[in-house]
C-alpha cells in the first residue's frame, strides 16, 4: 500500500488533532488520513505527546510496531487530514537554537563584519547556541504578526519604535526531546536516540533590525521571541534510519566529549549528519533549496554540548539546528543571506522580488528525506502568513 | 501578633512544602510556621502555585485577605517550618534574565573591555536581556555541582575541557508571572500588577570561563544553564506596597512604551524601583550589600520590553533583574566584580579570601524590604552549596 505523498507506512509521524469542537488528541498520519491512536496506550490519550515521549525509546519502538501493524491492516479509525484541525503536538519546555551551518555562520559574518574573519574563534570548537522562547513556539499555519520594537539603523542617531522593517525567516530543523535527563548528568554523543523522540521542520522567524540593535552583549532576544513555527507532525527518529549520512568534516577535531562513540546510524564511526532536503517556498515559488547534509555540527553533538555542563532535559524540550544554508547562493536558508544583507533583491523572474518579508507573504518550508523502504518521506511542512503589525 | 523575623501578617509569602513522604502542597509562611491553605480554593490544592497564579489579581487579593483573617484568628493548621521540606514553588515556564544595573553593566564593561566605553550603545535605550534555561531553575538549598565545559583563557591557544575555574554568583531579584498575556498583545508599563504575582530572591550561578569563550555572538548559554536558584517563598507583590521608590533617573528618556503611565505605586509618576536590601553571605560572613533601589531599569519596564514584540507570557514565567550592584565596591553582586575580574581577592580579614567559588563554599542571599505595617519583611533566602565537579 504505497502512499504517494511521502506519508507511507515507513513514516507514520505523530500529531495532535481535533475535529469540530472536540479537544485535541493524538493521531498518526498515513497518506491523507489521520489515524486515531489515542486508545493504544494511556499515555497517548492526551492532548500532547509529552507523556508518551517521556516513556523512552523502548515504548516508542513498541508503539511504532503496533501502529504499523494496525495501519497495514486498516484497523484504526481514520479522519481525512483536510477535516481536522492540527495543534502544537507537544508542550514545549526549553527551546535552544544552535548555529550549526558553516555556510550560514560564514555568510552572516561576511555580511555584518566584512573586514574581519567571517567565523568567530569559538565556532569550530563548539556548536554555538542560545536559549529562545519556548512559550512562543507555534504550530504551522499560525499567522505571524509583524513585531514592533526598537530599531536603529547604523545611519540613525537614536533608536525608534515601530514595526520591524527587516522581517526574515530561518529555515531550520528541530529535534524534540522525549526522554529527559537528570540535573548533573550528561548525554553522550552516542545516546541521541535514547533521548530524541523525533524531528520537526522549524522556521525561526527573525526581525533583523530589532536583533541588530539589541543583541550585544547577551544575544538575540525580541528579534526572535515573537514566534517560532514548527511542523504539526513529529517525524519519529526511527523513520529517518535511512537518512543518516557523513558530516562534511570537522577541522580541528572537536574535544572528546563531542566525538565519542558516534550517533545513531554511525555504527561507531562518529557523529553523523542527516540527508534531508529543504525547500523554501515564498508565495508558491521555491526560492531556495537548503541541504541539511551540509551542516557542520551533528544533532548528537548539539545535544552532548547542551548537557555537558549538567543541564537537565525534559520531555518537550526542543533544540534546533540554526539556519540551514548550503554553499551555493540558491541554497541559503534566510532572506538575510539570499538578499545579502538586504542589498540584492532576490526572486526576480517569475515572481516579485524581495529583500525581506512583506505583509501578506506566505512562507512554507518543505522537507523530504530518504525513507526506510527505498522511497522518500515528506516531513510535515511549516507555513505561516505575515500579518500587518498591530498598532 | 508581631513576627520578629520578617514573616508577619504583612508578608504571608506562598510556597510548596511536604511533610515526611507526603506530596508537595501549597502553604503560606507566618513566622516559623507553614500554614496549610490548600483547602481554601481548588487552585491551591495543587503541588505548585501555577493554577492559583493564573487566576489573576482579584483572586490573589481575595485569597490574601482570607488568609490574613484566618491566620490572625489562628484558624489554619500549621507545621513548624523546620519540619517541612520545601519545593520549587512554581513550575517555571520561560526564564528571562535582564541586565538592569548600571553599576553592574559598567563594571563588567570595564573589566572585559578596559579600553572602551564601559556601556554599549543600546544599554541606556532598552533593558538588555536574554532567555535562560527554565528547566534548571532549582529551589533554594539545592546543591550546585561545579559545571564542566569548554574554557579558553586569553593566554591559551585552544580550548580545554574541564571543571569551571571561575564559578560565580549573581545576586538578583526574580519576578514571577501569574496571569499571562496572549500572543500578539503587549503589557504596558502600567500593568505590572495585573500580571506579576510576586517576587523571589534569585542566584544566577555563572561559570565565567565557560561564558567568556562561548558567548559571542549569541550570548551566554552553558555558562549559565547548569543552575539558577530561587527562594522557596514567593513574596506577593501586595506585600511590597511600601517598598516602591523612585528610580535613580534615566538619561536619555526612554521611548514612550517604556515610560507610559507608571508602574504600581507610581500614582502616575512613571516606572518605579523597589527599595529592597540584599546581603551576599559567603560561608556565614556578609561580603556584599547590594541595594536594589540603585537599579536603572524598573521591573515594569522590563516586562513592557519583554512583550513589546507581541511575545506571550504564561503563569510561571520568570524574569530576573540581572546582577544587583551598587556604586560602592562592597555593594557589588558578583564575585567577578568583587574580585575585579579575579585580580583582587576579597573577603580578607575575618575569613578566607576568594576570587571565585571553591568547592564546599555556601552562598546565601538575604533580602529585606519595608513592610506595609511600618516594620520590615524578610524575603525568602536563596542558598546553595558548591559540590565538586563530577568526573
Amino acid at each position: 500500500m504505497p502512499e504517494p505523498d511521502g506519508y507511507g507506512l515507513d513514516h507514520l509521524p505523530y500529531g495532535a488533532y481535533s475535529v469540530g469542537a472536540g479537544t485535541p488528541r493524538i493521531g498518526v498520519r498515513l497518506g491523507d488520513r489521520v489515524l486515531d491512536v489515542a486508545d493504544l496506550r494511556p499515555e497517548l490519550d492526551r492532548p500532547t505527546l509529552n507523556d508518551f515521549m517521556a516513556l523512552g525509546p523502548d515504548a516508542w519502538a513498541e508503539t511504532r510496531a503496533q501502529v504499523t501493524d494496525l495501519a497495514a491492516a486498516d484497523a484504526l479509525a481514520a479522519t481525512p487530514v483536510d477535516d481536522v484541525r492540527l495543534h502544537l503536538p507537544f508542550a514545549v519546555g526549553d527551546y535552544v537554537d544552535f548555529y550549526a551551518s558553516l555556510d550560514h555562520a560564514s555568510n552572516v559574518g561576511r555580511i555584518f563584519r566584512p573586514d574581519q574573519e567571517p567565523l568567530l574563534p569559538n565556532w569550530r570548537h563548539l556548536p554555538v547556541g542560545y536559549h529562545g522562547r519556548g512559550g512562543t513556539v507555534v504550530v504551522s499555519g499560525t499567522p505571524v504578526v509583524r513585531p514592533c520594537g526598537q530599531r536603529k539603523a547604523p545611519t540613525e542617531d537614536a533608536p525608534t519604535y515601530g514595526p520591524s522593517r527587516r522581517l526574515d525567516i530561518e529555515a531550520e530543523l528541530g529535534f524534540v526531546i522525549g526522554a529527559g535527563s537528570a540535573l548533573g548528568s550528561r548525554i553522550s554523543v552516542g545516546d541521541l536516540a535514547e533521548h530524541v523522540f523525533g524531528v520537526v521542520g522549524l522556521n525561526d522567524w527573525s526581525a533583523r533590525d530589532i536583533q541588530a540593535w539589541e543583541y550585544v552583549p547577551l544575544g538575540p532576544f525580541l528579534g526572535k521571541s515573537f514566534a517560532t513555527s514548527v511542523a504539526a507532525w513529529v517525524t519519529p527518529l526511527a523513520a529517518l534510519d535511512a537518512a543518516w549520512c557523513d558530516l562534511p568534516g570537522q577541522d580541528p577535531t572537536p574535544l572528546d566529549y563531542l566525538v565519542g562513540p558516534g550517533s545513531p546510524g554511525s555504527e561507531g564511526g562518529g557523529p553523523r549528519g542527516l540527508d534531508i532536503d529543504v525547500e523554501v517556498v515564498l508565495n508558491d515559488r521555491v526560492v531556495s533549496r537548503p541541504p541539511y547534509r551540509t551542516m557542520y555540527w551533528s544533532p548528537a553533538q548539539m545535544l552532548a554540548h547542551l548537557t555537558v555542563n549538567g543541564a537537565s532535559t525534559r520531555p518537550g524540550d526542543l533544540f534546533a539546528s540554526g539556519t540551514i544554508s548550503g554553499p551555493e547562493p540558491d541554497t541559503r536558508g534566510s532572506f538575510l543571506e539570499l538578499s545579502w544583507g538586504g542589498r540584492e533583491p532576490f526572486g526576480g523572474p517569475g515572481g516579485e522580488s524581495r529583500t525581506f518579508l512583506e505583509d501578506g507573504d506566505v512562507v512554507t518550508l518543505r522537507y523530504s528525506a530518504p525513507g526506510t523502504s527505498g522511497g522518500r518521506i515528506t516531513l510535515g511542512e511549516v507555513t505561516g502568513r505575515i500579518e500587518p503589525a498591530r498598532p
